[in-house]
Order: structure tokens, then sequence, then C-alpha cells
């Protein structure tokens, strides 16, 4: 197997009611790759950075398995940057800055390599990028899985569906997929969402955890209340990230492994919540990751009689 | 095993985005006990209505088996009446009317059969009514489940910690845990509430599902999703009603089967908001509730491997 994950590679300025950090490392290749890491070693990463991202960043993946062949340092140039501030119920942020520096023309070149990748990770970037690295795969992917976010639905709504045609799973959060069905319950607008493309649905709830969808097959994993939320910036990358690269990993994408997947994901992303950008992400081992994924299944476990 | 269930019976009127209704019967003690009642069928009650209130309900859940010997009828006096408007989230409301009525001076008597129940529900009253009840009670219940809301912690916050101290279980929703205890987290207002008196803490998350707490136990139990959602006035106090109405049928308190509690009452509770007021959970069948529950079943299982 091999998985090709394909995001930003960033600087965040990151303001939280618990402190503030200043130019971390972010982006949303850089939070999936570490997340499927704990599952999977084999990542090829398609991205684009300036001369300013730190080479130890770089070596950092690469040591966790990662190969970064596909990312383009452009000299002269800045990485992608953000800034925002989180509110107090940490459930909503403003944007205070977003320079899409390199980002602003990035033309995704995947390496030959990686053209018959089996397991593809479509990270948050306009549905263009993404398009064209569908477009360069020589073999449709076993799965594709694809992420995006509101702005995207306001913005390119047609390319964004014409993406959607293409993909296997479609991870987005609640209010985007009211926005993007139109239909307020979830049932309805993941119906009608499958009939936009994408077989299988993933809707992320933060703190009130997530929903797989397969047509009528339905699962809900919690998120692990935490005693701490420090910082939410990376979660849904995280999660994304556990989950693809827990079913490459397995190579079975039935719904059955699925929820597994979406159980595993959630367990990377409550990690991820506990400290600023992706330190905690970096620093945990499988046994953390193992000794969490009991967590949840003892939150999740009762029998009925 | 008896059950003494201790709330208002009243009128609602309500206008949701699919509709309005006017001069429904509402009322936590109604909810409850109708909830309740497919799981239990001795269910005490001790409320009060006016003289507008029609017989012809009080006699359909003596049907259900409940018994009204404890609901006094005020001569020449009218029932609680409540007003509210839902948004289109139906997550909140806005409170446009509150006639107290007979509830602004109720007195609640408890008749001498009811004075040794074993599971004691306190709907959400004042502290000050719900105290008047315990205070009549010659033998401690089994079980004490309070239910409450942000007004009393608003304007009876000490009459409200008396009864805390009183009880086992408190049903609450997330924003009224974090108002309760100061904490936003809520595995740290689960500790700072368990402190404050009940060793079961159930934090109703709408939509989102329920948290249960036992010291350092939690489950999780999602909510349903549903194609429609009509109308989430009694979702609550039907979960309440479950909730108590199960374990009173199986008279066992562990947290095991307190788990069981949060299930079923979670899926009477998913009936309650598909149709206006009491519509839907007057009209199911003991089948409906089994084949809801093994809906929860298949929503929340999966295998780790």
């Amino acid at each position: 197997m091999s998985l090709l994950v394909v995001g930003s590679m960033a600087f965040d300025d990151i303001e939280t009611p618990f402190g503030r950090a200043e130019k971390i490392i972010g982006g949303a290749a850089t939070y999936i790759a570490w997340a499927s890491s704990y599952f999977y070693k084999d990542i090829n990463i398609v991205s684009v950075v300036g001369e300013d991202f730190p080479a130890s960043e770089m070596d950092a993946l690469r040591e966790k398995g990662a190969n970064l062949d596909g990312v383009q340092i452009k000299e002269g140039e800045k990485s992608f940057f953000w800034a925002g501030r989180y509110h107090n119920d940490m459930n909503s942020r403003d944007t205070l800055v977003t320079d899409l520096n390199v980002l602003a023309d990035f033309d995704p070149i995947v390496p030959e390599a990686y053209k018959n990748s089996d397991y593809l990770m479509l990270g948050n970037l306009s549905p263009e990028v993404q398009m064209k690295v569908l477009d360069q795969m020589t073999t449709r992917p076993k799965l594709v899985v694809m992420d995006t976010m509101n702005f995207w639905m306001d913005i390119a709504l047609d390319d964004l569906k014409a993406v959607l045609k293409k993909i296997d799973v479609l991870t987005i959060n609640d209010e985007e997929a009211r926005q993007l069905s139109g239909e307020y319950s979830l049932v309805k607008a993941a119906e009608k969402i499958h009939a936009m493309g994408p077989k299988f649905l993933v809707i992320k709830k933060g703190e009130h955890g997530a929903l797989l969808f397969e047509g009528k097959n339905m699962f809900y994993t919690p998120a692990l209340p935490l005693e701490v939320v420090f910082d939410p910036t990376g979660a849904g990358d995280s999660f994304a990230g556990g989950f693809i690269g827990y079913l490459a990993k397995t190579n079975d994408t039935s719904f059955e492994n699925m929820k597994r997947a979406v159980v595993y994901g959630s367990a990377i992303a409550s990690f991820c919540v506990e400290k600023f950008g992706t330190e905690k992400i970096k620093s945990i081992t499988t046994e953390d990751v193992h000794a969490r994924i009991a967590e949840f299944v003892k939150l999740m476990t009762f029998s009925s009689i």
C-alpha cells in the first residue's frame, strides 16, 4: 500500500483563552502526516513551502517515515501563514490574518512514484488544486478522502462539486454539511451529499464527536471529554490523518473498518487539542495511542439486555 | 418498587420553524410519566393543575398505569402556561410567556402511600418545592434523580445547592453544567458537581447526545440523527422519564445499568422530538421502543481489533 497526502505546510499564530503561540508549525499536510504516522509509515507528501520553512521540521517528518520529494521549496518566497483567535467556548474562532504566499499559485506536482498511490488524502486546499492532483494520478486510488471547508463552498462551489464526483469520503463539519446540502437534518444532508458523489461522509462535530454515513448506515463516535482543551487547531486534520492512516494500514475500506478508523482518528485528534499546534501529536507514542483508543472503547461500550 | 414523579403539568404554545401548536399539553411530569410508562407501570405523580386541565389527559395517564392521587386540582385557577419560539437551529429558543398560575404557590403534598417510594424523580421545579418533597419522604428513596435549569442557578442557587446535597443523579445540559461548576471542561465540571452532592451526573447535549459521569467513569450516548426534528420541547423530560423508568423496572443503580438507562432514555427522547408536544410519545408501542433501542445499538457499536 502507499498513502499520498496533499495539503498545506504552514506557519500559524494562535491565540486561545489559555495563551498564544507565534509562528508555530501548522498546515493540513503537517497534521495529517504526523497523525497518520502512528498507523502507517509509507507516507508521501505533496505540498509547497517557502524558503523560511525549517529543514528540521521536514527532517522530523522523514524520521517518522514520510517521503517529502513532492514538497516544493520556493526560493525567495514565504510559506503560507494563518493567524487566528479562538473564542472562550473554543468552538468558534476569528481568522486574523491569511497570507497565502506560496499557496497563492500552488501548482501541485505529483512525483511519478506517487501517481499510483492506493490511498489519497486531499487536505483542505482549493478544489482546483485538489482536482489537479486527481488528474495526475495514473491509476484510480483505492480510496480518495477529501477535506474541505465553508470558504470553498462560498467562492468555488462548482469546482468543489466537480471534485466531489471523483472522491470516496468527504470530511466536513456539521455546519458545512448543512451549507453544502441545504438541509438542517444531518440524515437528509448525508443523503444529498451522497448523491453529489462521495459514498462515505464523515461529519466532524468537534467536542461532540463525529458521524460516519454510508447510505443508510450510520455510526457515531464521541469525542473524548478532556480535562484540558488547549488549542483546537489541527484537530480536524489530525482526525483525517489517523482515519486514512488506519485505512491504509489495514487496506480495508468496508463500513465496519471505517468505524474503527473514525474512532482511531478521533483518538489522535484528542491528543492534538491538548497542547499548542503539533506539539502533542509529535510527542506521543504508539502505546499512548493504544491507551487512548482503550479510553474511547470504555466511553462507548455498554451491553444492552 | 415504586416510582414517584414530581413536576409540572401544563399547557404550552410552541412555535418551531415547522409550524405552531397552541395550548397543547405539556409539563415536566407529563413527559416524564409518559416516557417512563414504556418501562415501568407503577408511577405515582405529585403535581398541581388548574380546573382547565383536561380530565381526558389525566385518564390517558391512568390508563398507562399512573396514579394521580397526588395531583392537586385547584378550582377557579389556571394551569401553568408556557409559550416559546424555537430558532432555526432548533437548539435555542426564546420564552415568550411564562404564566405560573397554580405553580406560583405550589405546595406539594406527597400522599402517605408515596412517602416510601423507592425511586424519586424531581422534575424541573423551584429547588424550594423539590426540597419540600424530599422532606416529606419517610424513608430515603433508593435513588433520587433531579432535573433543574439555569433559571434556578440564577435566582435560587443556595436553595439549589441544598437540594443537590440530598440527591443521587443530576440531569442538566452542558451550558448549565458549565454555569453551575464555573468550569468549561465537562470533565472538570463533573468533578465539581460530584463534590456538591450527586454521585451521578448526566449532561444532556441535545442533538449531540448525553454524557454520564460517576467519578472517573464516563459513558457517552449519542442522540440518534433523525430525518425530522419537529419540536424539541419535552426531550429532556422524556429522557429523564425513560432513564428513571428503566432504573425502577430493573431496580439496579450500578454504573453498568445506568449506561443502559441513558441509552434507553435517549431512545424515548428521540421519539419525543419527531412531533409536537407529547403527540409522539403518547402513540408509540413497546415494539417501537425496542426497535429504536436497536438503532442506537447499531449506531454505537464497533469492534476494536
